[in-house]
């Protein structure tokens, strides 16, 4: 007797039809080598080891809809965004792009939006280069589950516990977009500006992947801004055991932010997540390196603050005006706490 | 300034508190060697390359509420079927366990509840040696999709394609128990026997790691059994491009399974999914070395049918009964459709 599918698109066709494209096309990607023995189709996915000394570096994001992203999301930005996180978390490791497997929960099967859903997706992983090796499909409320493999070299690796006593702080490109434009979409605040201009922002993230590749031997350490600059930098604090001034007003920012009040200036600056830029350390004496390597990459790096030495038991920060002057102490723990998906 | 947590516990409590205990406990697992070299705490983990000419094998589950298990399932046995089902996997493909990521969605934080589930997870990682590498935690509704990392040398690895004509197609243990309590518990049939013993066949399966790493260089294909017999064993089918005779009174069942309706009995081999036992093939002439293997274990392994050629161009199952009868063809097509989350 041979197997016959039934009129209805189910869980294996969904794989077969948006899932599998990839498969054959190993080669078209920005980092065109490829380390994989086995794809999609098996109990597992086979991996060869990696080269040159590399390790690998792994990493997973879950999105859930209406606390990730809005119910009504273009499904093709947030094909792109689901992956976009991960290789964020790549980028700040100092990681090539290689493979990732995709679980999905689908309240339904929807042929228009895993379609959009799947362009947006494999359209960023084809640029990366990065494979979609596997995963899981099943029904449930909408929720992307993705795990991004890459490699990079042990002591290449940007890891949170490397910053040193007068290391300078930096931020690539500008931080604060993402939250003002979810801000203006939740109706938190009416701003006269053009801010749908900055929507790409929160819906499209670019992953710093060639930044994070030029900060190999560089950077003492690095982390992406996805819960908020001074709570992901903290986590820098924290691993290295070292404290940091930072003069807020140094902190970059478009220009459709710069034109906001204060208040909301330094709320979306500080504590909006969702920018997926790096923050790194580098050595004083690396300066005119990071300056080059911005010119490289075309991508602006600000330096906004420096590594000091703890004076008690935790890591503190010192938020300063452009004057030098402390931020109010209230103020400045209230920009500290970074966002908590339970708090 | 210094950090200061709030009372409530949030996200990294979350993490800190429940998912990070296994860090430094990496010795005490099955296998007691380690790959990690940098775990939770950092944008990505580092993983090792393997030794002695292994490549990872890598594979993704995702469990939703509702769907997978029932609200009220005891977390700790949750804990471990969604580390189980992943491991399961890693067995089918002879690969022995490394390391996992974990993410999760919660709907709340219920510390009692957290407890019991991280105990009955890392209960099951340090048995099998797998060691939590990373991973996700979030608010939504209860998601929990894991990534699990093996390691196999490539010409060990039991694929699904490598099943020969004459092969002989094995199963391990019994089937069907676990659709037995699923019916059982939702009330689609009643019967008057101690299905109730049977509960741990669907709250806690038994990943057959052991038995993958003794089918390595024997087997020449094998499937885990998550979605039925019939349906998993097409994969192989389809995948080695051949045909299959399968005797179905051989398929072997628990005492209680044997009990009842032949229907009832014959649904839930052949179609039940959730046993997370091995369907595997190997060359006839190795009868005995299975027997040995199934002994060593104490494990049964029954022989269930053979491979056969192709005679159209779609993969066949010819389903017989004891007397070399084959079932009626409506009622065998009935059995070989798997289950689909969709359909």
């Amino acid at each position: 007797m041979t197997f016959e599918d039934s009129d209805a698109i189910g869980e294996f066709d969904v794989i077969r039809r948006f899932f599998k494209p990839l498969k054959g096309n190993l080669s078209q990607g920005h980092f065109p080598e490829t380390s994989l023995l086995l794809g999609i189709g098996d109990d597992c996915a086979l991996l060869n080891a990696p080269v040159n000394g590399e390790v690998y570096a792994i990493t997973s994001d879950m999105l859930v809809e209406g606390r990730h992203f809005f119910k009504d999301t273009s499904p093709s930005l947030l094909g792109h965004k689901c992956l976009a996180v991960n290789l964020s978390d790549l980028a700040a490791m100092g990681a090539k792009p290689i493979a990732y497997n995709l679980s999905i929960a689908l309240p339904n099967i929807d042929v228009d939006w895993l379609e959009q859903f799947s362009n947006g997706l494999h359209a960023i992983a084809d640029f990366y280069g990065c494979t979609l090796i596997g995963g899981d499909t099943t029904a449930g409320p909408l929720t992307i589950s993705i795990t991004a493999i890459g490699s990079v070299a042990p002591k290449h690796a940007l890891r949170r516990s490397g910053a040193n006593i007068g290391d300078d702080i930096w931020i690539s490109n500008t931080v604060g977009d993402a939250r003002l434009v979810l801000g203006c979409r939740r109706g938190e605040w009416h701003i006269e500006l053009p801010w749908q201009e900055l929507a790409v922002r929160m819906d499209a993230p670019t992953p710093r992947i060639d930044l994070g590749l030029g900060l190999r031997g560089l950077a003492t350490s690095a982390i992406d801004i996805s819960d908020g600059l001074l709570g992901d930098l903290r986590h820098i604090l924290n691993a290295s055991k070292v404290s940091a001034d930072i003069v807020i007003d140094d902190i970059p920012c478009s220009p459709v932010l710069r034109e906001v009040s204060l208040e909301l200036r330094r709320l979306c600056t500080l504590k909006g997540g969702d920018d997926y830029e790096l923050c790194f350390t580098t050595p004083k004496k690396q300066r005119a390196l990071v300056q080059t390597l911005s010119e490289y990459l075309q991508l602006p790096l600000t330096r906004i603050g420096e590594i000091t030495a703890m004076t008690s038991e935790q890591p503190e920060m010192a938020l300063l005006e452009k004057d030098g002057v402390p931020l109010p102490a209230d103020l400045a723990k209230q920009y500290m706490r970074s966002f908590d998906h339970f708090k």
